[in-house]
């Protein structure tokens, strides 16, 4: 037996240690294993498979990255090429994928990514490729598993710069805004915004009023605290948009982070800044969490394989991981629910959630 | 309606968080909150109530300790003193606490505790105190929930350790014995283990054999692989008693972790040594994962409170918080399930288990 | 004998060790200390002198920020107040602040700050106040020290950020701008740089060309290293100013790292992000090192004022804590020697430095 | 030109910094560069030179270990082998050592090491080896250089776990022995033992007096604190031997820690536990000042080699790398000068120094 594995899109930390428990699992089932560079690349553009074992896997379960290598541009549906003129054209190259996988006698895939890398995934099984998913994503929005890899580091980062920002606020009576990763979904700026002692968190699920997040600012300021901390989904939206507080030419500056503060310097005359913390919250060190979580994953794929489960995806159901069927998992990308604990324990500890 | 805090028993990562996310809940519903300093002994013995607003829990999520102080002597029913002559006698306080409780016009308790301390409270509900426990257990061990804030921490912290002794262990082709908490539960072992690429994990639940651990190290030996990392939980136990590798004398020396580095040094011939974790695994600032199930389970006991759940503890069933009687989670401690997929990846990754 | 402290200027990790380091030696010599709260605002404004005893500075060592708090519009020379109609006025202040040190009996001032704390300290001392100084400075720029304490953290982040900035942007094979502090000196571009395996690191003490910068990224497109990292400090100034590369409305935008971003991703065709660490070099617990050095200085200060040495600052002479004059620490501000082994270092690496 | 890099003795966080510095500014020369694995064991024994340009040290600067691996067995003028009956014979190899270098063609070497490994390198440059070293300590006990990397980090490990023992102490109201390395200087249980508020610190500069130790525990005792730090360095020796507190049998068990925390308990009645560092200090990602150092020391010793300065070390001489002859600096080892600032600092916080 000579499985593939595949990483697509962005970079997570406990990749690694995904690939680590496949390929050691797969190994100790007397398996051969490949990896493929950079999503397809490996098999459709200038990269090449690579041989894993034991010795390529050694040491790497705590490394941030990759050692495959990943992209955000590698569907083999839609391949995109640049041509001689510097335009660029799209092909479908699936068939070709399909036959590669044949040559090079890969009986199964594993196709480590986010929501975007396993539709693609879906609909290579569908052309008949043999494989598995593994639910990849910072956001934590993918659906049928309680967590993914990647996102306890985001939320450390996240937390320790939020933790890093707190005493300069206080000590120079700033309010500060610190924009973090989800676009559709608030699990990073809910948890490092709870975990950072935020004191407003605006997710995309709750659409935000300025006019309340300025009343919580100017609360602490009546309070004698003098200082705040405003932590920002990328994907949060004003209710009613935000025209509301901004004229057209303001809203084309920044991110949401950048049009957040301006509007409090300008309703509350606090001076404000903002920190966007963009990839920071993909690199670095897994932690422990991830590190496990990557590995179990990892290690399950192959056992997927093994149980003949193709078109199914590894997930957590604390404190078992389990496999789900890749439609259902696609059909139902998670949110942050409006009843959830989470956010009872923000109102409870007096955090604005912009609402 | 005023509310005391109690901790009892070892310290834990996320105690200052359990204790904040309490205070500010109980605040947000006009609450007035006291902390029982050490266990009972602020109602008891020398130490005082302390009002707790939030000042008093400002800035404190990330620290570890607790503000209150712990205790692991403070059982009321067999409260132990010091006589003048230097022996110790045994009363039972417990009516004395009661009244104290009704003395300061204490309506609730929140008890925050591992196995003993919640036992504790078990027989104070009996006597009339309307209470709610906070489990807390850095070993993972106490029954009805998936996770007690501290554990991911000492995880970590075990983690860490294990990945600073894995290089020198190979730069001078040692085996090296890290001991690390879990008297009955080997969660700590099997996470760090996983996490930090052990060769060896031993833990309590399985009965380990010497000559299934020393084949391991002698197989990488083979393999060219001069090092071996062995991580035993404090509580791990040979099959059959270690009689059978040790004679009385050295088995009296020094913890497992020493006993078994002795018989790898004998058996293989290896330099090995032995390093104790002990009370680093309770201490340090909590991981952002503990900081936030401190806040949501000290949030989630004041709701209990509210909903007159009294005997019932917060647990975490993720992604929620619930409650559970205080008797059903008594009854059934959590051990390692011998079918637990971390004890499958274990395997697939070709650790050795001891069995 | 009773001393005073007070803090100025910016946070730097470190702050509360040089406090503890002062107080516990004041107090070992049976002296009374207290604490200006925000600069002079203790004194001259709403803010309160607080006593300073073992109490107050226990356990405060590895916390961010100050327990005194602090500011940047504190000089009593030109103090500034609202007036009810909105606008500001400017008095000089100082004569009253002599007078209210006389009138609380302060013997002795310990003066912690940057450059312009220090300088106002050395106009405070020809007033008549008995004072000594500690140099204060993120950006390692005060003459007369070879380190302070934030120095060393802040390289740490710096570092760190580069570190978690890495793996990404060799994944998605990009250009990472990373905009660090310094306004004067290149230190911490030029430390965290090097730490940080940067490929282009500029620095104020360099001007740069932007040609050199793009050449040194195609070099390594060449040589199939299709990402690269720069590091900016944001002090760091364009040969010939940036009207070279840049027109008028573009130069208006972000700061000097969006402005080398966006000229490198126009000229190379590389996509280019920029991430601004700002205050997050500010803040956080302080390296061992910064501890150290805060409660050696702290200490220091304390044996200063003992042998009576006013208008002295502490200095770091490694290994030895001296004195240097104010004046002659004030009179030459330290920027990184063009002839140091650390540049030289960069070069043999074969780090381009933008010249 | 071709040169050879060896590494020989323990592990420091900060060796494939310097690995990566020399090789690079080699390469950057148009030199070639050699790894000789195992201290010299690449040469003489089953190891192998492996050839070391750009890719080989490649992400490194921030790893653990090294990636030359290391021994404390290499010594070419008492090379140890074993022989088929089990026993170990010496041979003088350095003539073969000599020769193997003019094999290999290699001009130059660079030799980082401790204490030892330097002086074996003062050896072969008198038997016509060209050589400049490296200077290699945790203790920071070599002398002619201010610092060397890998203290800083061991330093840092050391007082974490201070930290972390700090708040279970102080809940538990225990004293913690703490022993770190040192065995003939006291800079990481001085450095650590300040940086994480010890409240007695025993080096071996200093030879200590238990009542002097029981004494200030029963001080804090009467203060209120019922706890206690105490940091020991492993070389850290009673006045007037052991034998004053405990007899032959007890004196043989465990390390000083342990003999240290025997007397206090049986002294003071309080609970005493001990925690022995040990390795942990030696393994672990070098801190940034010991990556920097690295890399400098790399990048010097290339420069050392250009200059024809053989027979000399690079050193830090703040804030400069120099070069310093081996006989300079292997003719005085570095103490703990007991007229520093840092022991007044001590003094000055009210630690005790057992004297």
């Amino acid at each position: 037996m000579k499985i593939a594995i595949s990483t697509g899109g962005g970079d997570a930390p406990g990749l690694n240690a995904v690939i680590r428990g496949a390929v050691l699992a797969a190994v100790h089932r007397g398996w051969e294993c490949v990896g493929i560079r950079k999503g397809y690349d490996g098999l459709l553009g200038q990269e090449q498979l690579v041989p894993l074992g034991p010795a390529e896997v050694r040491g790497i379960t705590h490394l941030g990255g990759t050692i495959l290598g990943t992209t955000n541009r590698g569907d083999p549906f839609h391949w995109r090429e640049r041509l001689p003129d510097g335009t660029w054209v799209e092909h479908d190259r699936s068939e070709e994928l399909v036959r590669a996988f044949r040559a090079h006698g890969i009986g199964a895939l594993i196709a480590i990514g986010g929501d975007g890398s396993l539709r693609i995934a879906r609909h290579l099984l569908d052309k008949g490729v043999a494989l598995v998913g593994v639910p990849k994503t910072i956001d934590n929005d993918v659906g049928g598993t309680e967590a993914t890899f990647g996102f306890d580091t985001a939320v450390q980062t996240a937390t320790e710069a939020i933790d890093k920002l707190h005493s300069t606020a206080e000590s120079h009576e700033r309010v500060m805004v610190v924009e973090v990763m989800g676009r559709h979904a608030g699990f990073i700026a809910l948890s490092a915004g709870l975990a950072g002692s935020a004191d407003v968190i605006l997710i995309p699920e709750i659409p935000y009023e300025m006019d309340r997040v300025c009343n919580k600012i100017r609360q602490r300021e009546a309070e004698g605290r003098h200082f705040s901390m405003v932590v920002v989904a990328e994907g949060a939206v004003a209710r009613g948009g935000e025209e509301v507080y901004l004229d057209a030419e303001r809203r084309r500056l920044g991110g949401v982070g950048d049009r957040v503060a301006r509007v409090i310097e300008q309703k509350t005359g606090k001076e404000t800044r903002t920190l966007v913390l963009g990839h920071l919250q993909r690199g670095g060190s897994p932690t422990t969490f991830d590190r496990l979580l990557g590995l179990r994953f990892g290690a399950a794929a192959v056992r997927l394989i093994a149980e003949g489960k193709f078109g199914h995806m590894v997930a957590l159901d604390p404190p078992t991981i389990v496999s789900v069927p890749l439609d259902e998992a696609l059909a139902a990308p998670k949110r942050v629910p409006l009843d959830s604990d989470s956010i009872a324990t923000a109102r409870d500890l007096g955090i604005s959630l912009g609402d």
